[in-house]
């Protein structure tokens, strides 16, 4: 349920709403907006009797009951786009973001060489990881903390903010003190204990959409989250897996346009997963960024044929700075800058 | 298998390299490129001998073996973009084309006033449904011939060119009276008696792909079209059928960008079809420019509430017109005209 | 809507419930029943009014709305199995039924060998095909007429029934000369010409569900057939494409079951298909028999490593004798026959 | 690749292949077969040079390739079928094994009843979740630490073994104290820190696949559990996400006798999640067993209308022990017991 109080209703109206809920066991989370200012109301099932009571306290000016089972993350709850700040980087504002790095960090030459080149054509953001989750126990699995200290190696060269998975709750803490923005990869959009971690804390959190998640199930995984009370949660469509085998996955924009509606999160897309090749990763983060994405992340590579994973969706440095004036010439034209 | 001759192999090279396909059986297709000058041959397993045979033969430079199943379909057949005529209108050319339409033709007013909406904002071929696949067997399944007449004359108003589906093979001779352009529906892919039927005629075809085929049997299926002797096939992505159930179906952006790649046919898509909601129609619509397809075709209704179907896929025509002027800004961001 | 009469309702009784619905463009089918006597109409919104109307007439017991898009296929319009009339075999009854033989026909010593061993293991009807529906114009497509003639040569040599693929309207009366049962293949689920004209028909259907076809689309494809008068649908399950790869489709035995409990038309499933492998075969026909189906349709190749198409799915003469003992008996646990 | 040894080899023989592995940064598992006695080299790319070598030892009678990304659990590796105990019940022997209990614990009352109700009907393992992934943040969550108590309390009452979910790595400890059996969930899969938490116990594991997981990953995911030393991993195939939305899931019984050829390890079947419906439970596990499925875990509540999650999907007591008597006769029909 959504509390909508009037424009000018006081702070103690807001505590009388506060205790009513109280009563009720039930936890409002108050939003000030510019245009609304309202109380989310999580939880089960609300008894009618108590909207009609709600309804008749001052400053109230309606009750609004949320169909959709994610309150939070709802675009009825937060009615204007939010902004997510990552170090000086705004995600969500009218500059569309670009992140890019390798898929893992190998070497401090490679992920130094990287963050160089990205940052040179326009990047903003480093990606790489430092914990990798891979289908085969036998498969390199990343250089952990020492991956993310050459994170931080890599930002204080360049300056650029730092984004990498983290993949289990022990390791919260750990990525937190390196890292400027978790990513929760799409096998573990639906491991709730570490959702409910990077919940607890307050660093912004780049949601992948799990590969076979609809659209409600991502936006639920993005409320378990902001259920803890961490805000900063930016998602990302990543591709879904389908029959077609022609391509890893299917790249899904009608998510990220869908998403953005329903939604006020910022959406970014990864058309290096959503593709799977490297040549199709130009074309699609270009539709990404026509369908309304607020940015992108890209798998970028010095020497892609012997990268330790994902080398046949990396793009070379050369080919992501040739990107780069595309991705502008796109922005510019629905109205955005990069 | 492609062999590809001299720059200056003469007639009489060419011929021979004819006979010496037939004694074994086989069928070959000359296409007479700029940079190339090759003979596709079309059919079963050639052998290794022959090739070799092949490449001693005066006006041949090499033959190369083709691993992918469709041949006349394939970008190596033909490495430049084909461009597809439909009246005065190239599909395929520097000019993304946009062609738009109601879903089915209802009534001589509904056409003709939304022919003249979508004429003005800039569309330059119609569609419209007279012959209408529904699952349904109860279902409102189109005017029949009376839609063409209405479509005919929709066209005599405006100018615009007449694209409509032709259901079955034995329709192919009617459809041909009236319209400047077949489509095949997703249904019917792979319907092959009618796309042989296709095949044999000239007008060009708007091959939609089928909501469960794969990137690869959509080209055979232009193959099918191509083997009979009609070039001027037009792909046509529309959403493939997902897991997800809030779209109606899945936009596979991918696919456009691929087949563009794998094919030198002009690839359109439908994000009516492809995201089902009308308020997705302008973000994928965008997308899809900006992965580089040909052109879009969009579904407009002067009254979407009260169309016989699609309604709430349909754009009105004021929201057609309103997108008109984005898509020419994004084609203009990827080098492309309206 | 469906009018179920009175048990003692009179012929005259009826003529007025036909009247009536004629008065408002509306059709009725009736079906007599063992214990319960219906007239299904088949159109769209039916008044309110009517139905009131309707239930207020001498015979009218009572009026059922049926929200389930189709009616003549559903169990609510004939609650009764139905029972298919094949020749001299009965698809529906206690006993199951076993279809085998090979993917085409390719030789009438091919096709006369399979159909003996086949025969003398318990199968009763002959499968082969003589038009082949493949993704590629180059692929072997079919002896055609011949292949019908030698299906009929067969089965003079064995008494087996015959059942094949019907791929075009144009070719329903050729098959209809030569066949038992028509094939509708699941590339032309959708073929709604197809439907309609088996559907003028009297012979039995065999009607495979299209491979991205939910079960409320294959039984409306089944609608569109009874709707022209043919009640002799046999519905068939043969795997539908997932994300697995590891299989060339995923059966979907759960269907096999809603379809029974939806719909009073026999089910079959058929495992070559379903799963791609011929090894697969036996543990998926038993599992299909367990679920519920009232029989199976098995590919049998004499020499599967040199059959023309499909044989990595086709299971030898041999093993399919070893099969039949297994089928047998889980039909006996399930309560049924062979 | 597989190092298989002579019948006759001792101990100083496997020593020795055991130091020429080592020396290569490569780890050995033995593996002691009545027909085979083998040694699986888990980790990267083996050198041939080495493969060589190792078949000039004494002892060793071949290498062996493995082109599957597993080992430990591939069937190349374990010929015979592998049999897990759990408490006194074995799985994967002649006999099938029966589980089956609500979806998650809710009151002592609850418990014990259902416990007592499906001991008497035949099962021999009761399931029940005291800790349940949901989708919704706001959703029920299990009862935690009382959940398993309860579960421990029936135990004691009925005899039964106990198989629980455990979703987090912090939680293995504690499930562990009361349970007899490991569950991990679909969600779970790929949390490949709790697979490697739960590999590092001795207790056995049944591995739910994940509803878009390939049978491959499914495979590899025990494999991260083997790799740990844990050998006791029971698969459980329980529906995977398709676009057919009449079923909650799609059962996957062609991965039932995939997985069982491609694995020694035993394979249960979920018909309560894999089909989401209580009425088709019954056709779903008669099948499983048919496709030679070692087993089920079948939902059963007291009052499905009053269940806290799942009730559509729930046996009554009623239904489960009219079901027992059918699974024993399909049981028999393929040669197992109950």
């Amino acid at each position: 349920m959504i509390i909508v109080m009037h424009s000018n209703a006081t702070e103690h109206d807001i505590e009388i709403v506060h205790q009513r809920l109280a009563e009720h066991h039930l936890l409002g989370h108050l939003s000030r907006g510019k245009e609304r200012f309202v109380i989310g109301v999580v939880g089960g099932n609300i008894p009618e009797a108590l909207r009609t009571e709600l309804e008749l306290l001052e400053g109230v000016q309606e009750t609004i009951r949320i169909t959709r089972p994610y309150k939070l993350a709802a675009r009825e709850f937060h009615p204007a786009d939010s902004i997510i700040q990552v170090g000086p980087i705004a995600i969500g504002a009218s500059n569309c973001v670009v992140i890019a790095g390798p898929c893992a960090v190998e070497s401090e030459q490679q992920i130094v060489q990287t963050a160089r080149a990205v940052s040179a054509a326009g990047a903003t953001i480093l990606r790489g990881g430092a914990f990798k989750p891979r289908s085969s126990p036998y498969a390199f699995r990343g250089l952990g903390e020492e991956g993310l200290q050459l994170l931080a190696l890599a930002r204080q060269e360049t300056g650029l903010s730092i984004v990498t998975e983290v993949m289990n709750a022990k390791d919260v803490e750990l990525v937190a003190r390196y890292a400027d923005m978790f990513q929760i990869g799409a096998r573990n959009m639906q491991n709730y204990q570490l959702l409910e971690e990077v919940g607890r804390s307050t660093m912004p959190v780049l949601l992948k959409r799990g590969m076979a998640a609809t659209i409600e199930e991502w936006l639920l995984s993005a409320e378990y989250i902001m259920a803890q009370g961490n805000r900063n949660v930016v998602l990302c469509e990543r591709g879904i897996r389908t029959f077609e085998t022609a391509t890893r996955n299917t790249m899904d924009l009608n998510a990220v346009a869908l998403a953005k509606r329903r939604s006020h999160l910022p959406v970014l897309a990864d058309p290096s997963h959503g593709t799977g090749k490297w040549y199709l990763v130009a074309p699609l983060a270009l539709a990404a960024l026509a369908a309304g994405a607020d940015g992108l992340i890209i798998e970028v590579h010095p020497n892609p044929d012997h990268a330790y994973s994902d080398g046949a969706q990396s793009l070379t440095c050369e080919n992501f700075a040739a990107l780069m004036p595309q991705l502008t010439a796109v922005a510019a034209a629905v109205g955005r800058g990069i």
